[in-house]
């Protein structure tokens, strides 16, 4: 964490009237003391910064101010300050006293709207006030057992406002490929992209090989021993589509590392250690338990298709229980997740990042174990851990699970 | 030709009032008699099926029919018979006498509006009417020495008009590769495409690898030779981006066959012989000669672009004179082409097939050559005969230009 250079950390500046809790409220957050928390007005006498990590986002650090409404000897230089804070953050946050919108919540609304700088409003001290307003985040910040809560609900925030760069991905598989080393990718026979094209993760995935001064061998699922054959050193990665994992796993040299698009993808998109605890708890479904699937294309169904047909056909015969089925497609998410007791997500090639992680955020939010199709498919075939292994943390996290 | 299936043929119906000139007129194209022609009403007794090869459309056959106007004794079974000819008519050639449009003429394209089939009108025995309707094919069916012209302005029409399935393409790359078989495919550093993707061509190419049962190894120049090096057996082609010609034929055993890119294109999206033919020309350039330069993208132009920066700059290094080049881009072509000694179409990714024969076949009329970007940068590096090996009739082409 210490070594992420600032640019790269989401600067939140946290404004509020003196007084209002920053520093309680900065105090809840971070789980520990880094400001002077007082009642004496203005005891915060410059801008101060606590870095933090705040997954799934990152590294982030938190702006303290000492408050512009501030009427003390110190004020004015203070003010400067402060404002300049504004230069540097990347999302604000600002505290009320319950929802309470006086000249200064304004004034900082509009400097944040002039400078196009997303503002998250938190009524602290909520339970004076109760307030009405929807789109506050609700916290008493001197309540430390309200702590998970309220961290849960400003990373959801966070994550539904804080811009694109920050949002950032891990390598799709440059990591997994040595300069000038080789990936075998194979895909299927009936090749599900229209006539002359390819489908886009397959073709981000040699984009990035190539990104990484690697090379990529592009072979059909027939012609993979015959290719891995004729190469006289072994390829640094093996990647199939998941339809056909059980095949590349037996074709492939314990040697040879290999997964599949859909977990290269779960891991750019999503959270791989997250998904995979997710699949393990494929193990624990019970007969009559409610599978929520999420598809993100909105396509039309196709006979075998993936999503409501072959992932439930293997689900069933892997758990041996009929378990129900809940198919949502395109931007549909449940509100009520709470009666499932498994999420399968798709690969969200069509989606971005931010959208899956808000997915996983809320399905660990209402204790719903989330994993995505390729790892369920793994699962479920039975090579989820050797598919796993060219990520130990991910595989640990399944172990463990 | 004998051996293009029916179905593949582009159909050809003939139509016109009877003693309109139907017979005569296709003689006249065919270049040879193949139906009774006479001056008596109603000679030709059924629908008489002229197969014939038009490039560069292909196989074509015509369909010579009766003339629904018939009013002699066997009229009304041929009229069955001709109506039956609707149903397999791609294209419908209706004869007028001179402009002249009767109510068979308005049936026949009235019944063709309904079958959604298009029609080329001609205006057999011109020379009678002087037509003002400059959307009419003028002829005179009699006149044998009109052949040629006559032909080209057919050919013209029926590219514009025939379906889409009829511009049949080659192979992309299929026949280059056995089944189980291997093509290198080498890019560039400076990858064009946008972060995550692959351009085009590259993502074509890939997907007709694998539809012909065949792999393809992608990789960067740096790659490449370390690339071939870790094969244990050949690959069996090679193909690059033009950009790297030299160095790709640098790299390559005399044993592999390679290629361009564009040469792929230059066959699948135009005429590969044609396009050799007119590289060929480069080597007769002089002084103050003109170039037109065909870019079908209209991008934006790069500082070091292709056709207005690249090809010029190597067409005069290579011809060590200095000739004037004229950059058309997007959907732009110039009427006039005779002012021009070559002109040099682009890879044409963007276009479709039937764009590019057009532009081939407005550059043949006007006597100009013309050759694509790709066989155009080959020739000025002295390597073009090395990436046209693959093509042994284009090869041949260009050798006797």
């Amino acid at each position: 964490m210490k070594t992420a250079p600032k640019s790269l950390r989401l600067h939140i500046a946290l404004f509020g009237r003196t007084n209002v809790g920053k520093s309680s409220f900065l105090n809840l957050v971070a789980g520990q003391d880094v400001s002077i928390v007082s009642e004496q007005a203005g005891t915060t006498t410059d801008v101060v910064e606590k870095p933090m990590e705040l997954l799934p986002i990152g590294p982030v650090v938190f702006l303290d101010t000492a408050g512009i409404d501030d009427t003390t000897a110190l004020g004015e230089k203070r003010i400067d300050r402060t404002e300049r804070v504004f230069d540097r953050a990347d999302v604000i946050l600002l505290l009320h006293e319950g929802c309470q919108t006086t000249d200064f919540e304004k004034s900082v609304e509009a400097k944040a709207a002039e400078k196009k700088i997303p503002v998250i409003n938190v009524a602290n001290k909520a339970d004076l006030s109760n307030p009405s307003d929807p789109s506050f985040l609700r916290c008493n910040s001197t309540d430390l057992a309200s702590r998970d809560h309220v961290l849960a609900a400003l990373k959801a925030e966070l994550l539904r406002v804080c811009p694109d760069e920050f949002i950032t991905p891990p390598p799709l598989m440059g990591d997994l490929v040595k300069p000038g080393g080789l990936a075998m990718l194979v895909v299927p026979i009936d090749l599900q992209a229209p006539k002359g094209r390819l489908i886009l993760p397959q073709v981000q995935t040699i984009r990035d090989a190539l990104d990484n001064d690697a090379a990529s061998l592009v072979c059909k699922e027939r012609e993979y021993a015959h290719m891995l054959a004729i190469l006289k050193q072994k390829p640094d990665v093996a990647i199939c589509d998941s339809q056909m994992v059980l095949k590349m796993v037996a074709d492939t040299p314990p040697e040879i590392p290999c997964t599949t698009f859909s977990i290269l993808f779960a891991r750019l998109k999503g959270d791989l250690r997250k998904f995979a605890r997710g699949a393990a708890a494929i193990d624990k479904l019970e007969p009559g338990d409610k599978v929520l699937i999420a598809e993100s294309c909105s396509h039309h169904a196709l006979e075998d298709d993936i999503g409501r047909v072959k992932i439930p056909r293997w689900l069933r015969q892997y758990v041996g229980v009929d378990v129900r089925i809940d198919v949502y497609s395109g931007r549909d998410f449940p509100d009520n997740l709470s009666e499932y007791k498994l999420a399968v997500q798709c690969g969200g090639c069509m989606q971005n990042r931010r959208e899956v992680l808000s997915r996983i955020e809320k399905c660990e939010a209402a204790g719903v174990p989330i994993t995505n199709y390729g790892m369920c498919i793994a699962q479920t075939q039975g090579v989820l851990r050797r598919v796993l292994s060219p990520f130990p943390a991910a595989l640990d996290a399944y172990e463990n699970a």
